[in-house]
C-alpha cells in the first residue's frame, strides 16, 4: 500500500480552517468495509470518512470494531487518505485485545487494585507492563494514541460507567499503578491519556445517557479525585479527557469538558498541565442533547480542549469554530496554541505506523510494527498471571469428580453481547466434558418460566456461572433480576454445587453474605477464556 | 512483506520426498495468532505450521476462520513461509463471507435452484455470478483454490451434510447452476471444485461421523449422481473431491475416497477428467476410524488421488506415501502424473496472489487482488436479488401494526454458535423498534418451563422466528424439538402473529401444514443480517 503520508508540514503553513480541522477527531468503524458497519448514526461510509480526512483534513480517527488484522489495514487505508499523518486512537482500556481479536485482552484495571493491596511491587510490574504491552500492539496495528489509563477513582460501587475500569478505590493506588501503565507505555512512541478529568468515580448515572452531577468540596475534589491525574501528569501523560460531569463546586453552569475554570484555570493553569486536552465524545447524551452539535464544540474550544472528540457533524462543527474565529469569539492564538500542542503529539509518534509494505515477517525482532507480532508468550503470561494472582477463592475446592446428574448453568449479561463465550471457551467446553449438561440464561430467556426450569431435583448438582459486570449505556451496575433469581432459588433447592463470578467484584459483594461457607465460589476479574480456565482449574484441576 | 515465493521451479527438480509432499493440503487456523486456533487437535500453531511448509514442502493449506482482513494477512504469511507457492483452499460454498467475515456472504446454492424452478434464466444469471464474485473475493485475500460448487443432489430431504449446499434436488438443475457457477469463476484465476464424487445427496448419514452407503444400482447412478459430474468437467471444472461413502455397485470394500474404481475408472478414465482430484479430508471420521493415518492417504494415492487433503499426521502421511514408493507398492509415475497435474494448477493461479504490498488502494479499478476491494456494490445487490427472489411468502403480509404484548420470540440452532444474530441484526432490532419484547430460546434454554414460559396470556401477540438449517458435524437435519414445541404451544394458545424461517426449506415444509392459512409464513434460505432485512420488509414494510 502506498500513498501513506511520511511527513508533518510546518503547522504554521496551514489556513485557520485546516488548523481548525486538525482539532477534531471523528469516530469510524474499524471494520474495512461500509456493510459491516455497525452504528450507522456514528460511523460515516467510507466515501464520506475519505472526504472528512481528505478534503476537510480532520486530524485524527478513532475506531471500534474489527480485529486486530483488520485495524492493521485499516488504519493504513485511513492513513493514505490523509495529507496530514493522523493520529488514530482507540478506547483500549484492557489491552488492545479488548476491542481487537488477537491482541491481548487483559484483565480489567481493578484487577491489578486487587493485587496492589497484596503486593504493592509486583502490582506496579503489572501496570508497567500492561502499559507496555498494549502501547507496542497498538503501534502494531496502526494505533498511535491509546485512550487510557482510566484514572478515575472507583469510590462508587453502584458506578455503572466506571467500575472496574478503574485501578482502585483509594487514590493512592490508582496514582501509583496509573503513572506505572505510563510509564511502560513511554517506551513505546505512542500517546497515553488519563481521564476522565476531574474524576469520574464518584457518580452512580452514566454520562452516555445524562449528566453526572458531582456534588463534593473543592478540598474533598483536591483530595480524593485530582491525585491521580497530577500524579499521571508529573508521569508525563500526553493527553487528558475531560468528563461530562457537573461539578458545582468549579462551575455552577457547565460540565467539565465546556468549562473554562476546570479545563484552562484547573487543569492547565493549577496543575500546569501542557499537553493535549480532548473532550469525551460530543455526541454523548450528557453534551450533546444540552449544548447541540454546533455550540458544545465552540464551547470546548473556549474552555481550553485541543481535541474535539466525535463531534455529532464534523464539517458543521469545523464550520462552527471557523466562524467563531471570525466573529472574534475565539483567537486566532487561541487555535494555535492548540495545534502547536497537536503537531508536537503528531511530531511524537510520527514514523511508529504499522506498516504491511516491507516488514520482514519471518523476523520477529523487526523494529517496525508489525500485525503479525502480537499476542507474544510474554505478553500472553503477563496477563494470565494478572487473572492468576487477583483470583478470589472462597471455600472447599477442587470439588469431588462427581457424577448424575450435572448442570452448568451459565448467566450472562446479554448472550448476544458476549465475544467471551462459545462452545469452545473453557466455561462451556470444560464442565461438557466432565459431564456436565449446559443451560444458558440472560435477560432474554423466557422468565415466566424460570421458577420451574430449575424445579427442584435432588439429585442434580449446579455449577452456577455468573458473567456480570458494569458496563456503560444499560444505566445498571451489572446485577440483573433473573441472576439474583436463579442463586436464590438454586440455595434454597440445595442444587447448587459450586459458583463462579466473572466481572465485577461487586457482585461477589452482593452475593458472599447469602453462600453457605463451604460452597466453593471463585471470583475472576477477566471474562475472557484465558481467565476461565485459570478460574476452573481451581474447581477442577487436571488429573 | 517480503519473501512471497515468486515463481515455480521446474517440478522434475524436486526428489521423490519433495514431490509427495506437494500432493497434501494441510489444515490451519484462519487466525493470525496461536491463542485464537479454535480446533487445536486439527490446527498446527504456527512453529509447527511453519515446519509443514518450509521443511517438509507441503504443496498447499486450507483455511478455517479468521476474517476477510486477517484471511489477506494470514495467507501472505504462510507463502511467506514457502519455498514453492502453495495453493491456498478454504471451504467457501455460500461466497467468502461464508466463511471470511467482510466479504460478500451469498444465500445458500439451494436458493437459487428455487429461482432455477421459477426463471431459468435469471437463475443461471445468478450462479454465474455467485461464481465470479466468489472467484475474485477469494484472490482478493489470497486464496487460490475454492472448495466449491457442491454438485451433489440433494434428493433426501433428511440429508444432514448437503442439504441446502446443493443447487437443487434434480441433475438438471444441479448440471446447469453448478457450470454456470464454474464459468463464472473461470474469469478469474482461481480453481474450482466439483463435489463430492460420485454424489452424496441421497444419504441420511453425517460422513464427518460415520461412513454412509449409497446403495444404488449404477444405472441410477448414472441417471442422478453423475451428470453433474461429467457436466462440471465439461465446463472446465479444476478440481474433483471425492466423497467419503461407500457405493456397493462400484467398489464393494473401500469407500470412493480410497475406491480405484471410482476414481481412477471411472471418473478418470470413464468421465476423462485430467484436473485434480483432491480427497475429502481425511480426518473425517468415515476414512480417520476406519483406515488410520498412515494408511489412508496411501490408499488414496493408489486410488488415484492427487491431492490428499488434512491428512490426521502430515509428516507421518508423507512418509507413510514415500515408503509405499520405495516398497513398489506405489510408482514413481503415479507420483509424477499426480504432480505434473498439481504444477499445472498452481502455474494457472500464479500471480494471482493479494498484494498487500503495491496496491494502489484508492484505486478500485487496479488488477491486483486487494483486500480493500471487497464487498463492491454489484457483489452486494447481486446477493441481496437471490435473497428476494428466492423469498416465500404464505398468508396475509403484511401484519398490521399491533400495539399491547408484542413479542418477538427467536428459536436458534445454537446461540453459540450464531455469527448472523447479534443486537445490531434486524430479526433482533426491527421488532425492538417496533415495541417487540425479545425472548431467546436454543437447545441450552433451561426446559422445563418452557411450557409455561409461553404461558397464554391471551393479549400477547408472537412474532416466532426460527434460525434453523441441517449442519454438518450434528446428524440431524435441523427440526429441533424445542422449536417444534413452541410452534404447537403458540398454535394452541392463538397467539402465533406470524412465523419467520430461515435456513432449510425441509423445515417449512414440516411447518406450513399444520399453520392456520390466514396467519403470514415467510421463508429465507440466507440466515445472515441482509436476508432477514429482507425478510421482515414484507411484515413490517417501512412507512
Amino acid at each position: 500500500m502506498k500513498s501513506v503520508p511520511e511527513s508533518l508540514p510546518e503547522w504554521e503553513s496551514l489556513t485557520v480552517p485546516q488548523q481548525v480541522a486538525q482539532m477534531f477527531v471523528v469516530r469510524a468503524s474499524g471494520y474495512l468495509f461500509d456493510h459491516q458497519i455497525q452504528y450507522p448514526e456514528w460511523e460515516p461510509p467510507r466515501a464520506k470518512l475519505q472526504h472528512w480526512i481528505q478534503d476537510l483534513g480532520v486530524g485524527g480517527v478513532i475506531l471500534l470494531g474489527g480485529s486486530a488484522g483488520e485495524l492493521a489495514l485499516r488504519s493504513q487505508q485511513l492513513q493514505s487518505f490523509a495529507k496530514i499523518p493522523l493520529l488514530i486512537a482507540a478506547d483500549i482500556e484492557e489491552g488492545v485485545g479488548q476491542r481487537f481479536s488477537g491482541a491481548i485482552w487483559f484483565p480489567p484495571p481493578m484487577a491489578i487494585g486487587a493485587i496492589f493491596r497484596k503486593d504493592v511491587a509486583r502490582a506496579l510490574h503489572y501496570a508497567q507492563e500492561m502499559g507496555a504491552i498494549t502501547a507496542s500492539e497498538a503501534l502494531a496495528i496502526g494505533i498511535n494514541w491509546v485512550l487510557s489509563p482510566v484514572v478515575d477513582v472507583n469510590n462508587n460501587p453502584l458506578n455503572p460507567v466506571i467500575n472496574v475500569r478503574a485501578f482502585g478505590e483509594t487514590p493512592e493506588e490508582v496514582s501509583q499503578l496509573a503513572s506505572a501503565f505510563i510509564q511502560g507505555a513511554q517506551r513505546f512512541p505512542v500517546l497515553t491519556t488519563a481521564k476522565h478529568f476531574p474524576g469520574h468515580g464518584d457518580t452512580a448515572v452514566d454520562s452516555h445517557l445524562d449528566l453526572p452531577v458531582l456534588p463534593h468540596s473543592p478540598a474533598r475534589l483536591g483530595e480524593i479525585e485530582l491525585p491521580p491525574f497530577a500524579s499521571a501528569i508529573a508521569s508525563g501523560v500526553d493527553a487528558v479527557m475531560s468528563a461530562h460531569l457537573l461539578i458545582p463546586a468549579w462551575d455552577t453552569e457547565r460540565p467539565a469538558t465546556l468549562s473554562y475554570p476546570i479545563l484552562t484555570s484547573l487543569l492547565r493553569q493549577e496543575l500546569g498541565f501542557e499537553g493535549l486536552i480532548v473532550t469525551d465524545a460530543l455526541v454523548m447524551g450528557a453534551i450533546a442533547n444540552r449544548y447541540g452539535a454546533s455550540e458544545a464544540p465552540v464551547l470546548a474550544v473556549e474552555a481550553g480542549a485541543d481535541i474535539l472528540l466525535m463531534p455529532v457533524d464534523p464539517a458543521g462543527a469545523i464550520q462552527a469554530v471557523c466562524d467563531a474565529v471570525t466573529e472574534g469569539r475565539i483567537s486566532e492564538e487561541r487555535i494555535r496554541a492548540s495545534v502547536e500542542r497537536i503537531w508536537k503529539a503528531k511530531r511524537k509518534v510520527q514514523g511508529s505506523r504499522a506498516d504491511l509494505g516491507d516488514a520482514p515477517i519471518s523476523n520477529p525482532q523487526s523494529p517496525i510494527p508489525n500485525p503479525l507480532q502480537l499476542a507474544s508468550p510474554h505478553a500472553l503470561n503477563t496477563s494470565a498471571n494478572i487473572s492468576r494472582d487477583s483470583l478470589l477463592v472462597h471455600g472447599q475446592v477442587p470439588l469431588p469428580r462427581n457424577t448424575g446428574n450435572l448442570r452448568n448453568l451459565i448467566v450472562v449479561d446479554d448472550v448476544l453481547n458476549c465475544k467471551f463465550l462459545s462452545k469452545l471457551a473453557p466455561a462451556v467446553a470444560l464442565p461438557k466434558s466432565l459431564g456436565y449438561q449446559l443451560q444458558l440464561v440472560d435477560p432474554h430467556t423466557p422468565t415466566a418460566p424460570l421458577s420451574d426450569a430449575i424445579a427442584p431435583i435432588s439429585t442434580t448438582k449446579t455449577l452456577l456461572q455468573l458473567f456480570i459486570r458494569g458496563n456503560p449505556f444499560r444505566g445498571s451496575a451489572g446485577l440483573t433480576p433473573v441472576a439474583e433469581d436463579l442463586f436464590k432459588r438454586l440455595l434454597k433447592n440445595a442444587e447448587l454445587q459450586a459458583l463462579v463470578i466473572y466481572g465485577s467484584p461487586y457482585i461477589l459483594e452482593q452475593f458472599l453474605p447469602h453462600l453457605p461457607p463451604e460452597i466453593p465460589c471463585v471470583f475472576s476479574y477477566g471474562q475472557m477464556s484465558e481467565a476461565q480456565a485459570i478460574a476452573l482449574e481451581v474447581l477442577f484441576p487436571p488429573q
